[in-house]
């Protein structure tokens, strides 16, 4: 290891300091207590739930189910683990709300365009894992969509069985291909 | 929380509404049955593997060596947490197709273009984190390109002891520097 | 499945051959072994810290709070789930070297252009989620950059009590919106 370790709670700041003072150190000494429980008993869920989206990056607001499977799984303390079994989707924490999901909609389609040239979608030239259906509307843009976007899934952790979402943080699907049959999965790990 | 919670299974569509229409609702009612054990025993099992990667945005498909140590951990259900412990790599889950590894390495290269200046890589001024190799071949747009793909690592659920991977995903190991020595970490946790 | 199966180790690379020899096997019989415990006893143990952030993209390392975090859970073996519960934050994991952080906010706010037009921001047209301090200073390029970066924790392996982190990882927290109260979770969940 690097010398890094010897500066604990450092911080970058980007702005103008100016204008952002540094008040960084607010509630340093707020810590909640956490809580361990020995000798418990493992529980794993699975839930799987399946949806036709509509296409051109549409987002599903799925909180609700997902909260509702954490719910049956019976875990008290533990981690969802919420996936998409797709290339061309994804699964994310934010707000819904339909205004930034417009703005959203545009940012990803100003990055990556639509009409650019993807090699994936280019017939004459493409020999591996062939999909008719992709034949008639490519989608290489979907897929450098969701790699630019990260990951397939999101995992969230539970405590007192409700999600720890923020106030304002739900889970979205987002299907950045066309319209198309999609489900997702939740795995439930904990006690 | 807001008033959020009293619309569950929202939707937003940036499509035409005239060219995609709204069949969202398709599926709502078919929920497969998730399944909960109780008393399980818990396992974690630790998979390291090393290895050389190509530099210049080099993809390894390292799909199959997950898919066995999942396996050898004899873990039924759970969740693989599929790390890289590099700054300037990271695990991802995509399809394997070479247009389109090709069409993501262009898209990266535009959004985040290595003949840019970072300041990560001027060593008239920078003190901290000193790496030697680093000097020959400046890699502020490799931790650039990380950053903005995610997080390190991906999360995948397991069920009846098998990675439940949609049939074009498979688990990508991402080089976003030169050429260098490597190592992936799988970290398998469940019953 | 497609045939993909039946190619394992695939390597693709965007780079000059010429450039970059294809030394890929390096290592590849350089399996370090994992190793398994049965009825193992589960710990799950969560762990919450506030802390008040400056704006305008500030970097935060929270490193050895999380490690001290894993060391309080009794955690040998598992996974920390290092979360945020906010929108216009989240959790990254990579090096914190102020120019790094100087050139990742410089990218960032060049694809998300805090001057561009937000529907988020639109206070004539936005209905839903009425925050009223986000009507001071729109917030809607501080959700796009969130989501554009990907989920809104890491999950990190533990191994013999320790984070599993790299020689340069270390675990940040973003801060993408102006100066505020925050907070951030890690839950630890192993044996």
């Amino acid at each position: 290891m690097s010398t890094v370790r010897d500066r604990p709670n450092r911080l970058f700041t980007g702005s103008d300091p100016a204008q952002a003072p540094n008040t960084s150190e607010y509630g340093s000494a707020n810590v909640e207590p956490g809580h361990t429980r020995r000798r418990a008993e493992l529980k794993v869920y699975q839930h799987e739930r399946r949806l036709r989206t509509d296409g051109g990056l549409a987002v599903r607001d799925i909180t609700d189910e997902v909260a509702s499977a954490v719910s049956e799984s019976g875990v008290r303390d533990g981690i969802a683990c919420v996936y998409s079994p797709h290339t061309t989707c994804c699964v994310r924490v934010n707000e819904f709300e339909s205004g930034l999901l417009q703005d959203f909609t545009n940012l990803l389609r100003k990055l990556v365009p639509t009409e650019d040239y993807y090699a994936h979608d280019d017939w004459d030239r493409r020999t591996e894992n062939i999909c008719p259906e992709d034949m008639d509307m490519g989608n290489g843009h979907s897929h450098c969509m969701a790699m630019l976007l990260g990951t397939a899934g999101e995992s969230i952790p539970i405590r007192g069985g409700e999600l720890q979402l923020g106030s304002w943080q739900r889970v979205l699907f987002l299907e950045l291909d066309r319209e198309r049959d999609r489900r997702w999965i939740v795995q439930v790990v904990g006690e």
